[in-house]
């Protein structure tokens, strides 16, 4: 029997994370690796998240691309047009329609999206834990992607791509926007950091970390998913006004907003 | 010498907490404690967060009322005309202002605000160490009080409460009606809980958890802070359209909106 070899293309944070948990799994397959930017492969190399770089004639099982969303567009097809026939492909893109359409529903493409993260990016976040516990939504049921997501302590589900974009646009692209659009406020004042720093308490460290994510990644991410993001916002730009007004008017009406919404919450994470 | 005594009024996660800190300390005050409900003062008293429950007739040296804002502007100046006259009186509210003009600025009397808490509330989220390593806002140099806070291992600075009370509305009341908003949104879009759950990451876990903050407390605090935070709250509702406008678009300047957020918020937190 052969050892199993997948290949990685893009090493960074989640490429990277991936290779060093499946170098520490059990029955580890053959990791090699590729990235268009010769430090970070050289890097990924010298951590050990690759037991190689990727050679055009190496032969592999699994194929994965952990690239930006917009890359994995262009990418995926061709992969699908040059990678062994047994070959299985999977994008780990957090929107999943847009990669699925360009690999012409490929019975040999299947999206799987981690929801795990950093706002911290590159090779040098990389750790062989970062899926250890989290889920990973499957675009459908495919066993060696679902088996090598187990094989790293991860929960793999499955959910119809057009759900999962609809679904990670309030779980996700919103909360990214919310968060940024609220560093933005914080700027907009004209406030002193150093002043902004002193009173900030553990909220407000929370809410901005999204913020801090990787601005080119996130672009491809929200437009991508324009379509199912943009309602949502209109429906939290509402929501703002309306609690602004019941502050203003000083409504008593408020408590019940307040309620509804640490009610809900308490439903979502008990 | 005779040992300090400290009067707490309200035994909650903040004057439960201080009071568990109080106790630890070195040189540790007598800690009194009172609150309305008595199976809090009675728990209070049983968990060690105070030596005794208060007495009409016991001396002593400082009172802390760690009760709702509204409360805190009716009790503060019945105690200010009550307490024996060596004593001094500090607030914990997260608003100043309107406590000081309650206690009709009193050099007896000085607002001090930990930025420390949690989401969870009520003596039994109390904990000894809540205040260690935070910083606490003093609306005046007032030395027993800053000596209280150092001894239970927080860092006092001071600020006029006109300034602490517009930095907390940028700080700390804007991201909690950011926080309410985001989950009320997701609410409206009538989507499952069991299905946010699974499409649920870290990020949407850290954005909503202020939402879960008490709604009776942050009523008191929003609206008798409503001045400060309207206008931000304005400016939030702008930018979170400006964002949504440009991700309708496709606009290659939400690259930019997204990397002045990032830099903003490594400013803040570096």
């Amino acid at each position: 029997v052969t050892r199993r070899a997948v290949a990685i293309h893009g090493l960074g944070l989640i490429g990277g994370s991936l290779g060093l948990a499946l170098r520490k799994s059990q029955d580890a397959p053959r990791v090699l690796g590729f990235d268009v930017d010769e430090p970070t492969a050289r890097a990924a190399l010298s951590r050990g998240a690759v037991d190689a770089l990727l050679e055009t004639s190496d032969d592999v099982d699994l194929v994965v691309t952990a690239v930006p969303p917009r890359v994995a567009t262009e990418l995926v097809p061709r992969l699908l047009a040059s990678m062994p026939p047994k070959a299985v492909l999977t994008d780990l893109s957090s929107v999943m329609l847009p990669v699925l359409l360009a690999a012409k529903g490929s019975s040999r493409f299947v999206g799987s999206h981690p929801l795990a993260g950093s706002e911290r990016s590159g090779i040098d976040a990389a750790r062989a834990d970062l899926f250890r516990g989290a889920r990973v939504i499957l675009g459908a049921p495919v066993e060696p992607v679902a088996g090598m997501w187990r094989s790293v302590g991860a929960t793999p589900i499955t959910m119809a791509p057009t759900i999962h974009d609809a679904l990670v646009a309030l779980t996700s692209h919103v909360p990214q926007v919310a968060s940024t659009a609220l560093v933005r406020t914080l700027r907009r004042t004209g406030s002193m950091t150093a002043l902004l720093a002193d009173g900030a308490g553990p909220g407000l460290r929370d809410l901005s970390r999204l913020a801090g994510s990787p601005p080119d990644l996130w672009f491809d991410v929200l437009t991508l998913n324009a379509d199912k993001i943009t309602p949502a916002l209109e429906l939290l730009e509402r929501e703002v006004r309306a609690l602004r007004h019941a502050i203003e008017r000083r409504d008593p009406e408020l408590r019940a907003l307040l309620e509804e919404g640490r009610s809900f919450r308490r439903e979502i994470f008990p």
